[in-house]
């Protein structure tokens, strides 16, 4: 493949990302990182290409590109076959040994990481991972109106929900039409996530009691799957009257991804479900307004929690059998990015940090209800990247 | 979740991947072998829970369930809440201290297999991932019914794809409705794969020029893609006559894949992409008859590429821009096993193995063409477990 790079506008874009990287290995006190994993290419890249980017603290960037991936800027791309080959051309291009090198201890495997620390001899090791989570953690203008463009595919996803339905379904085949009018509306059909423990194909769909099922996997909301091999998500039960249906696709419609819920109900659900649906909406409605920059994001999760408790909804807050110990996380190129929204977490929120915040109940008998909106940061609160309407209604 | 093991039938089943990991780690030296990857958990334990597997060489695996996860079976069953207590329970139980300890260095992160190590001060650490990927190479009769049953799916959803197909379609439009066919089938929407080159949603498709586009990726056959954030597959072309359309869909309906291809032409192709076509049947059929246990690997790499140059297709022959050097790969839980089917791959081919093989050309301005069938090694030859009619019929 040729590399489609790089427009002007791209260009300038990728500089920004370069220096909020750059401020972080400068806090992290490293020489040069090595970005190998397909995310952190993208991010620093602008596209995914087989080879490696080297970003020195004090001098221009350099792109490995290996065969296939090809590239026709001399100025910036060297062609190599292999990293071992990596440390010579720095070498003979006049840039200084790095003696603390960044790697990507949680993007890459263990045996990619070795074999990029046998490149460089004698040179010390860090974490890079965090330095570049870090500087993703904090959008630039490009990736919100990316992630504004996501939310409204989303939303126009969302919005044809209800034709998707017919009586008599199972959890399973309503996710399937609904992932055909993702695919339609341009959803590229993976989920980008951090780490290990997170396994869906383009979200979740739950119902009934099955929301009250824990999964090994990290996200907010279980569900028992169809198969052990897969142990999340929709169940295949039948869509029954009493319950609802929560309806947790994650879109990824650019390279960047929104994460939006919505709840439906089957005929009529109880009062206590209809309730705890008004108690995630009024949540969201006040996180709206506390979320300012500076203020710490353990805020936001104390905040939601005390409502829940002061609407006597705290047993079904985050969970019922199994609860979580999060309302939210950043979203962005990956689904879970930094931060998460929690109890411990004192940092303080930033201007344009992109983040879902997704205030659920599980209900027993009747399944999950609540609403998740991808915000941005702002001056003024958080504003909303999924805007869609919130009621609980009747599918 | 509460883990669904263990009936009788799947114990014994796990008894016996149990007995060839050991078989491996005696001629690897492992005191010891501790698991954390969903992959091998799912192997080893029958399915998926969020925790360890500590399999020693001469006494009984424990496994080590992290909540919410959770299992009722106290003989090989221990709850705790990290893996920093694996190996105080380990003492406890009178279990010796592992000199040797296998970790999982191609499928866990970095961080993860460095978090292991520290559990386990003064040992010595060695791979485990290619010791259990060498055992899961060859498979149970158990295993080998699974993959049967994924590729009798497989075969179901083929059958509708000309169902599917509608004049004017675009690659993209295609695969779509193939994709709800195939979950509507019971795939269950993920496609597991080893290392960290490889991403797509449920599979392939890709017409004309674009089966001419090399992929960063390490799939056998590229594409563009729809966006430079996943730059593999389908591109959005109209599927115009004159053209061959790839479907290569992965299968994944019960915790195994088969990998399987078949084409269609819109319209008329070209006598060359025909006879293309018939010879990659051709290839197949042959190496069908010539793979029996005992015979080196390479030797279907060189019968198919020397088939491939006695019909004078060499030039087209895995690729024509970008070539690749193996024409097939080990299948089975992930889509690329062991063993890869290249030329300077020497090791015996062993009953049991479960191997996609893919003779496939690319001819220029009409697409690529070629079949695969996932097959087992058998004392008689191949038995195909994707059984599925080969020719190149008009879509």
């Amino acid at each position: 493949m040729t590399i489609p790079f790089l427009t002007p506008d791209l260009r300038s874009e990728l500089d920004l990302r370069l220096a909020k990287v750059r401020e972080q290995m400068t806090a992290d006190k490293l020489d040069a990182i090595l970005v190998g994993s397909t995310v952190n290419i993208y991010y620093l890249g602008g596209c995914i290409f087989r080879g490696y980017i080297y970003v020195p603290a004090y001098r221009n960037p350099l792109f490995f590109i290996i065969p296939p991936s090809f590239a026709d800027e001399k100025d910036f791309c060297v062609a190599v076959r292999k990293p071992e080959l990596i440390a010579e051309v720095l070498g003979e291009k006049g840039y200084e040994f790095p003696r603390k090198l960044g790697l990507e201890f949680s993007d890459l495997l263990y045996s990619d990481v070795e074999r990029l620390k046998r490149c460089f001899p004698g040179a010390e090791f860090a974490d890079a991972s965090m330095s570049i989570r870090k500087a993703r953690m904090v959008k630039t203008g490009y990736e919100i109106l990316k992630m504004k463009e996501d939310g409204m595919h989303q939303a126009a996803v969302y919005a044809q929900i209800p034709h998707c339905y017919q009586e008599g379904m199972t959890d399973i085949e309503l996710q399937i039409e609904i992932e055909r009018v993702l695919r339609r509306e341009g959803c590229l059909g993976i989920l980008r996530t951090a780490g290990s423990r997170m396994e869906l194909n383009l979200g979740s769909v739950i119902s009934g009691e099955n929301a009250d099922t824990p999964s090994p996997y990290d996200f907010a909301m279980g569900g028992e799957g169809t198969d052990p091999s897969l142990p999340v998500g929709a169940n295949g039960v039948t869509l029954k009257p009493g319950t609802s249906v929560m309806i947790d696709m994650n879109g990824g419609f650019n390279g960047y991804q929104t994460d939006m819920t919505r709840c439906w109900s089957i005929g009529e659900v109880s009062e206590l479900a209809r309730k705890a649906h008004e108690c995630s909406c009024r949540i969201l409605h006040r996180l709206e307004k506390i979320a300012l920059p500076g203020v710490p994001i353990s805020r936001l999760y104390s905040e939601a929690a005390e409502i829940a408790k002061s609407e006597n909804m705290h047993e079904y807050f985050m969970g019922h059998r199994n609860k979580v110990g999060f309302i939210g996380h950043g979203v962005g190129i990956e689904l879970n990015e930094m931060p998460v929204v929690m109890e411990r977490n004192h940092e303080p929120l930033q201007a344009n940090m992109t983040i879902a915040l997704e205030p659920k109940f599980v209900i027993p008998h009747v399944g999950a209800v609540g609403i998740e909106n991808t915000y941005r940061v702002t001056e003024n609160g958080l504003e909303n990247l999924t805007p869609f309407p919130e009621k609980l209604s009747d599918l």
